[in-house]
């Protein structure tokens, strides 16, 4: 059943396949007057390439996109924004002998049984490829987001063990830019990237965290009971490929805690009303109060490993063996920051449109 | 905006709040032909009523449903089934001294911003009472579930710094019905209880962790790339109040692990394909493979304390001090079970009927 | 599958049937701060309630609303509206000789064929008594439309070969209220309510046509290309039981014009911009441009007639003959007024808030 | 808002303009296993071509289909399928003079008071050429209908005054494709093309009315109350530029009727259960009854017409005068029936998923 689309007013439809003819996305609900240049989209794209460092795939994707719709003299019009980029280096050489034996961790058998066949090229549609629909969707977003000065920035605090220490917001973006595993602790990415570089020559894999910030978010959003912003932040969140836990504020670390150190008190100044503290990541009931919100994702090791594995060949139903050749990231976290805050942003500004903060038809 | 349904085809609407007249569902998209009764609702309910225990809030509610349509000689007749709840035991005498005092970690200033208003009666719709509605939903989807076969079970894993060791999963069950406190893991049930009367005492109140399980949920659930079926999980169990994280399988551990490590191997016998084991709790590429479904999550400590607390007099504008009175659980986790086990009954319900394995008109 | 619900943003989901306990409404997505009692909701209700003249059925319903949710100090807030009337006066006996024969003209068979039952007890939810949903919906949507000065009216211009003269806008609102057919032309209202008590009398009944007009809407609303406004007034009208067309504007008539003739030339003056012909009924590429909204709906004969009709017996799978007893309308069209009115201000409320002229939150 | 998606599990978005790079849609929600090819989408997208005849308007686009997504192996995956015809034989120059002086009868001043601008170029996103999405969503659903069976064919019955005789059903589908107006009845079809040769040479245009016919929809399709299938035809039907009324069955006819004459009677034979007539079109209570679906559309004459209208000059605020030159079918009604066609066959395609008929996930 239909499942490709996400925001209620704010909609993002994505389509397309790791090795099909191209990926792209139908943003329909942007209002009507926003500056936007299939530039602004590029920039985003960019970010999230393979390609781009010793950390991630060599697979060689310019990722162009083509705006087909949507903008009129420089200026979204108001009607739907469809983007999409061509794939051209695809190889599925690689992929041949793995037909019709599923990877361990990866989606292939889960969709044999849904639809009776998978695309053994990649992955098809369960590629990480298919993110470049939240980012077109992201890209239109933060352009939306940047009307009202809000900002989404996500960086890596945790690769393996490794663990960033905590850094001052105004460096985070900063450092982000300066290494290849966009870690704003630049001590521990150094030790991070030495990491994923061994285990890449060993065949293997390694997970890590990412931790999403939104600056600016007016108190007010989310719809309770189900459509509170958490409620949808940890969706989409979750919805990334190989995101395996969402936390908000203090997350799991809240669970141990007693109320009396847990609440947020509340004091107000000449700049209006805050909390003291924000260990609730902004977001109370289910809607935003106006202090940063914070996410954290736990992410996976990358399933696609080159050591043997132990998979069932399901045409002869008998057990085997494979190894995975093709081109991968060993760690998927540098290249799903630009993911995840797409995601987020995509999230803030259906919220902010359903809200009334944006209004529906023109800015 | 609207968002009080959850579920797109299996679809639930609540209604009502904490000191109003009633609360109530309407579940829209039930096929027909389930038996059902006023019973089968009430036993679900009876598990989140208040005032059953020690560590629970001693507000004397009965919580009698009363089904006003979709039955029809016994059976669901496929229209909505409206249920409802009519509040009893109302006493807002304690919240008076709170009015224009928004309490931390609670929503009432979120709401205020939002709405310019709030109801200072125990939370108006952010109380945990709305969760009435969750129940009934979860109550009918349990019983579709239980045509399959399929159960969700809800346990206590941690209660602020104690947590269970693993239990069986057939003791699990009994195990949770022989404590107040709904923890499979007896000795550590009893510590449990006694740190929540502790706090409960001292005024104060404490956080917890809480896993759901899922079983015998067939392979092929879930519909990416946004409506993955751990993504409808994650949003449905993020919005319950009071919760900070949600984790699937490993969840944050997969973050420290390799590849090697984490991906689950596919194997092969006379039994079908499953996995040797189970790190991604059931879920590959955000479609259920056939193991159990395993997500956990994080219960922030209850903000209603009667310790001194710093807020704003929301009139005054000034700052000002209070103290909850009221009647309160000093730990939700206990009661939380069930209003999980009912949410993820509802996703995992949405979705067979989305995948086909329950047919949409009638059973 | 789920079809209980209309509206996107402004969401009515209904619920009950004929012969149930009760029926009733919840309305999702209603800003805060409108003023609202149970007496607007009643008073709707009153117009559409059966047995008030000699021209409806005898069934003596006295129809009282009860409101569950979502109104705080008299006003609404924010969150779900929930309201019921309990079934009274139910007499099922009369139906007992119909079971398992479907009648002609109902959705009996249907249903049937859909669910593998049916509710023999006057239609169940297929009978007009779900209406009152309808009409709890549309009085909410009329509070709110008053504030921006929108009013709707629906009159009876047709019934059998009987037509109504055009009436002066000013003069329907007046009139309808002074006759039982509630059509605006007096002259004809009497032959009207003439041909309908002759036809009840002899056990038959008839068709019709009725009018909708609402007024003062603003141009904008509508959502191109598949939510466009009149689109949505077709569904929602279409969608009462018996209505089997939907005119906009001059609707059929247009089909035998030519542009010249149909197109409605624009034209400013102190009062800003007009059509000086409103052929198009107020909607033009789906966006309503500022002119009164007109929508006609053909209404089919009542299919209860006391009549011999000729049927199937499910269970015997045999040609059989039924008489039909119960209490009936005769001709559904005066009643349906109220039921038209409701929906086409339950549509226009919900493009009035996507569009921004209501905000989502708060008024 | 968004409001460019139809179909609730068959979801079809579609986005592009007149004078835009591109038009597409993306289909999300077909089934796996269906054969699709490219040319199943040209086939179809072929009818609804302009400049295919002296009827229809002389912009000559080839509308040539390109295929991104959502098919492996020569049949559809389950994933969305996008389509993109790209615009080639665009000419802005004719409307340059148009800029700022809304056309009558077009949607341009109602999108001006919506968006603040509007698309002059021949009306961007409100021209007829966005039903190229429509028709790219209709042939998939065809694909789909024809391995049920299923069968939809849509025939001009009216055009201006001049009406077609009744022509038997299997004569229908033949005898349109021998004429440009395609109209089942040969001798009103060289009647009409006449009389729309002659108005186009006059400069002025003419409406017309289109019968759409679903042959073989079984029993038990719709979604009472609100998504009844004869409501969500008419919403894909009014929501068609220039439709102004929408029937069903015998439509306004019914209104003159008594219900002795309208009911259908059922009787079984060894066939199963029919009814002796079809008055209700196949419908009834928005169920399908298993006969076979007629609903007719109102088509206004196009409001493209070279003779001098009378509008007003945005910018400077005053009464002027234009003439509309460009390229325009005299007549809509020939080119319409394939969007129609196609309109028609999606909503049935999402009811029969909608209602299990057609599996979700596969076929």
């Amino acid at each position: 059943m239909s499942g490709n689309t996400i925001g209620k007013i704010f909609k993002i439809t994505t389509f397309g396949s790791s090795h099909g003819v191209a990926l792209g996305a139908v943003v329909d609900g942007c209002p009507a007057g926003l500056e936007l240049s299939k530039k602004d989209i590029q920039k985003e794209l960019d970010k999230r390439r393979p390609g781009t460092s010793k950390v991630t795939t060599s697979r060689g994707e310019t990722d162009e996109v083509q705006v087909l719709s949507g903008i009129f003299e420089g200026k979204t019009d108001g009607t739907p924004i469809a983007a999409v980029v061509y794939n051209k280096d695809m190889d599925s050489s690689a992929y041949r002998a793995l037909r019709g034996k599923p990877r361990p961790g990866h989606a292939d058998y889960c969709w044999e049984t849904k639809y009776e066949h998978y695309d053994y090229r990649g992955g098809g549609r369960a590629s990480g490829r298919t993110t470049i629909g939240h980012v077109i969707g992201g890209a239109i977003a933060k352009k939306l987001l940047e009307t009202l000065n809000i900002k989404v920035i996500a960086h890596v605090t945790k690769i393996g063990e490794i663990e960033s220490e905590p850094v001052d917001l105004i460096q985070i973006e900063e450092n982000i830019e300066k290494n290849a595993v966009r870690c704003a602790d630049l001590k521990a990415a150094k030790e991070m990237e030495e990491l994923i570089l061994d285990l890449k020559e060993k065949g293997d894999s390694v997970g890590g965290a990412v931790e999403i910030i939104a600056l600016n978010v007016p108190a007010g959003l989310g719809e309770p009971v189900f459509d509170k912003l958490d409620a949808d932040i940890a969706k989409v969140l979750m919805g990334i490929g190989s995101v395996k836990g969402v936390e908000i504020g203090l997350g799991f670390k809240s669970s141990s805690l007693k109320g009396s150190t847990m609440n947020d008190e509340f004091q107000i100044d000449n700049n209006g009303i805050k909390t003291k503290t924000n260990n609730s990541g902004g977001i109370l009931g289910g809607i935003s109060d106006g202090m940063p919100i914070i996410a954290r994702i736990a992410v996976k090791p990358t399933p696609s490993i080159s050591k043997t594995q132990q998979t069932v060949d399901l045409e002869q139903k008998e057990n085997t063996k494979i190894e995975i050749k093709g081109r991968h990231d060993p760690c998927i976290c540098p290249r799903i920051t630009s993911v995840a805050e797409s995601s987020v942003a995509i999230i803030i500004v259906d919220h902010l449109i359903r809200s009334g903060f944006i209004g529906p038809c023109r800015l």
